[in-house]
């Protein structure tokens, strides 16, 4: 991911610096025109701003450790995922160094990075944000969320969440269908002429998200109770077929909380209710997005 | 649901006889052609086929129970949901009444009963289909899935599995921003936005069907192990804000499972693996489609 916004940034004509933990990942960049660094603090200190990839915040403290004098007055940009817990922290740690901070998540593997299409959410410094703008649409569209500066990896693990129910959904039924031999091929075959008229994240869903916030669920066209059995039928259907029954299990027990809260004669959409959680949880790292 | 099965049989100039618990559901129907029977015996009676829509198979027993003498010699096709040995079980009890019998599923919601594109799924008699296909082409677009009477609930309730997945990451992702304050319509908006190039049940996933098949996952593009790092922050991140984490708590298990046997190298769709579950089951239900 690194070489990918360095080589974004060198090709919209950005004097850039890299360094790498392993410096001969950087060569195929050197050779393109970055500057090689020998050190992190070198790097930091070469330009205003530093925008950093690594997998974990807990890397990120101790890549930077030696850079902690460099840091002050110049800017950092952290692209790495985590909790908004764990983004707060940052911003405080760069705060105390001195140094201005933005926290940001990317939401497209590295082939896509440099598109303008591609999607970059940033939270945290809106300062940082508006100087460093035309820096940051160099490697993709990028998109202010807000000031807490766990916006940006909030948003990405939903985002993540809902690819990986998504993509779990997929895979389980291919997996249950499969169990009496019915190839992958030809199950996609059929999932995809059933969906095409009612496509996942597409405006149907889209069109329920103003009911989500009225809490509003009539269940004319089906109850809660219904889709209770259901997911009840395909569970009991797992188990038969020796596949792995925990997902739809979990999704039916979703919903019977969902009944004894209440809801059992509103739509589906109601089990929104349970996976809200406790809204007036004291301890929440993000209360409200001020 | 009935009286959609009924209005588009009539459209299509089926001479109808119904029967309901409750005969006044009816009325709508006999206005509109249909001939009312007073009695579940005399509407089997009617007709050379029966088409019946319950809540499930157990309810079907009760309300098909005063008509086991007129079945005998005619052809029932069953409707309801439920799983492939309810299924099997049906067949059987139809075979020793001396009724011809075909299992069925419905995958649209009623009001795209009778559109030439809606999805009806079939198994069991292929002679019983074959024989009424037109009959059945009334009601949607009739697809036989093979003569085990199971195949169609069990294709049922794995694309409805995929559709509860798909939908509860959706719900469960707006709730984990929501808990920020962040309102469903603009994360809606930004799901979308974020998607569309990649949108889910989708010709990406759909290409990797002869992967699944051939349990061929190369890592270069992301590993297992990668992936469960992702759904542990996912599932840290709810954590903290007090949002439902039991779901990405199982997807992360599912992962930490795959890596346990073995595919912590290869790419996240090595979950399949994990879900196939138990294929050398001997009690399965449909050990394979013949």
């Amino acid at each position: 991911m690194g070489l990918a916004l360095a080589e974004a940034l060198l090709e919209r004509g950005h004097p850039t610096t890299v360094w790498n933990r392993t410096p001969a990942k950087a060569d195929g960049v050197v050779a393109g025109g970055a500057r090689r660094a020998a050190s992190i603090a070198e790097a930091v200190s070469a330009s205003e701003i530093s925008i950093i990839c690594l997998k974990d915040y807990e890397t990120m403290y101790g890549v930077l450790g030696p850079a902690a004098e460099a840091l002050r007055g110049r800017t950092l940009i952290n692209l790495n995922s985590g909790t908004p817990g764990e983004a707060a922290a940052a911003a405080d740690w760069a705060a105390e160094l001195g140094a201005a901070y933005l926290d940001g998540a990317i939401m497209v593997p590295p082939p896509l990075v440099g598109d303008p299409e591609s999607v970059f959410l940033y939270s945290g410094s809106e300062d940082v944000f508006d100087e460093h703008r035309e820096t940051l649409a160099s490697m993709g569209a990028p998109r202010f969320l807000g000031a807490d500066p766990g916006l940006a990896v909030l948003h990405n693990a939903a985002l993540l969440g809902l690819m990986y129910a998504t993509v779990n959904g997929f895979l389980h039924a291919t997996a249950l269908v499969g169990s009496a031999g019915v190839s992958a091929v030809e199950f996609a075959d059929l999932a995809v002429n059933w969906f095409l008229p009612a496509v996942v994240v597409n405006p149907a869903l889209v069109e329920q998200a103003a009911d989500l916030e009225a809490s509003d669920y009539p269940g004319e066209l089906g109850t809660m109770e219904m889709n209770r059995n259901a997911l009840e039928h395909i569970a009991r259907t797992c188990v038969e077929q020796g596949v792995h029954a925990d997902q739809a299990r979990h999704m039916a027990a979703i919903a019977e909380q969902a009944i004894a809260a209440g809801h059992g004669g509103e739509n589906y959409l109601a089990v929104y209710e349970v996976f809200k959680g406790d809204q007036a949880m004291p301890q929440r790292r993000i209360a409200s997005r001020a």
